[in-house]
């Protein structure tokens, strides 16, 4: 991903790019991939109908991240209370997807990764949310 | 739409739909189509400088709402906390985007729709807020 | 929804809004929340493992759905080839899942509902190729 | 991004993900993203008025990328008919991007790395075309 690259040429930036937020598009990025890939597994697995709940979290997880990640990108104006609520937002559904995934991880490698990544991006939304003021 | 349909039909639900949430899904999914249309009006204005934070609000608030109808026209297990949370953000979002919006509305009218379409939404993702636990 | 307001304020369009365009704009979200839904029906049913397929191309439908209503939106500028290349595949995927929803149209009313959803989103979006040029 | 990672432990795919295919579906992302910044870049440009059809061709390309990045990411059932067709419109669409971006490319850096995301997409959707079968 680009994502420094294009922040930092933006107009209204000019090379001051916040470190968190562009850490916290990528997470957002990844997380809807993983999310988007691990509801798709789960789908495949002989025990499907006990992966219920963790298919629902996925695939909510993988919405909420993707407008995170597009909204967090736009540098132009300023939307700073609305998109704080959404990084929060984003937050607590990688959060609640991230314990779900966990009841799975022994059994399925695809809930373990989603797991971490949803970890990793929970923590980014989290670190972002200082920056955006 | 068919919302009202779908979420009758659903195994779990068994005809019992709540008029809020349906509401909500609905105006969330307008909502998204009239802000998308609205940065496109925008965008071919003579005065397009000036619509700027006009253009950023309606492209964040189409993302938020496709996020929160998608979000809540899921009825398989549970995600109530996130989805609270969204829905919050996404009624933020409205509102903000509304009142960028009226200031345009003498001038142009993709923008004095697009206010009414956003303050629909924002009323009906508060009224929403109740049904959802 | 306000997608023949929205299209005929645009100050390049100037009220002669494509009753085609239009009309398929209105599918394709319609469509979209109409195969988020049956894609959740489906994995709450009991026979969630013989519905696999029918979960999968619902997503992809309303994936493709949501990128051709927001792409059929915008009236400024111009991207004719890569429109109808989008729309022809919106087509394609609504073609796809209607045939695997009527297979279990008489067990599962969201399947009945969404077929037609998607036949109906199919002809709108055929429609409006003609127009789009 | 985890794309390799959560393909190879899909259950019906067991480790023989195909390259070209995980390639895809990283591009599409991060085009996106690359997409999703460079129109908003451009909009705060002073010379926003003559990038019109630049933000209209990145808003568009956005869109699709992100539709064919999660439609590739399934691997339950099958769609190859429409998943093709997909790739195809991205691939058009990344084409038609790039080939505007790079009439700006002297001007604006966040053109010119737009540019390359789009041409290095357009090339992996191509690629990903010869192993959807």
């Amino acid at each position: 991903m680009h994502v420094r690259e294009m922040i930092s040429t933006h107009p209204d930036v000019q090379g001051s790019a916040a470190d968190a937020l562009i850490k916290c598009i990528e997470e957002c990025y990844a997380c809807s991939q993983t999310c988007t890939s691990c509801a798709d597994a789960c789908l495949a697995e002989d025990m499907v109908a006990e992966l219920r709940q963790c298919i629902r979290l996925n695939l909510d997880c993988a919405d909420i991240c993707l407008a995170t990640g597009a909204m967090a990108s736009r540098r132009t104006g300023s939307n700073v209370e609305v998109l704080q609520a959404t990084i929060q937002a984003c937050a607590d559904a990688c959060r609640v997807c991230a314990e779900e995934c966990a009841r799975h991880s022994e059994q399925h490698d695809h809930c373990r990764i989603c797991a971490d990544s949803c970890r990793s991006c929970e923590s980014a939304c989290r670190d972002a949310l200082s920056q955006v003021h």
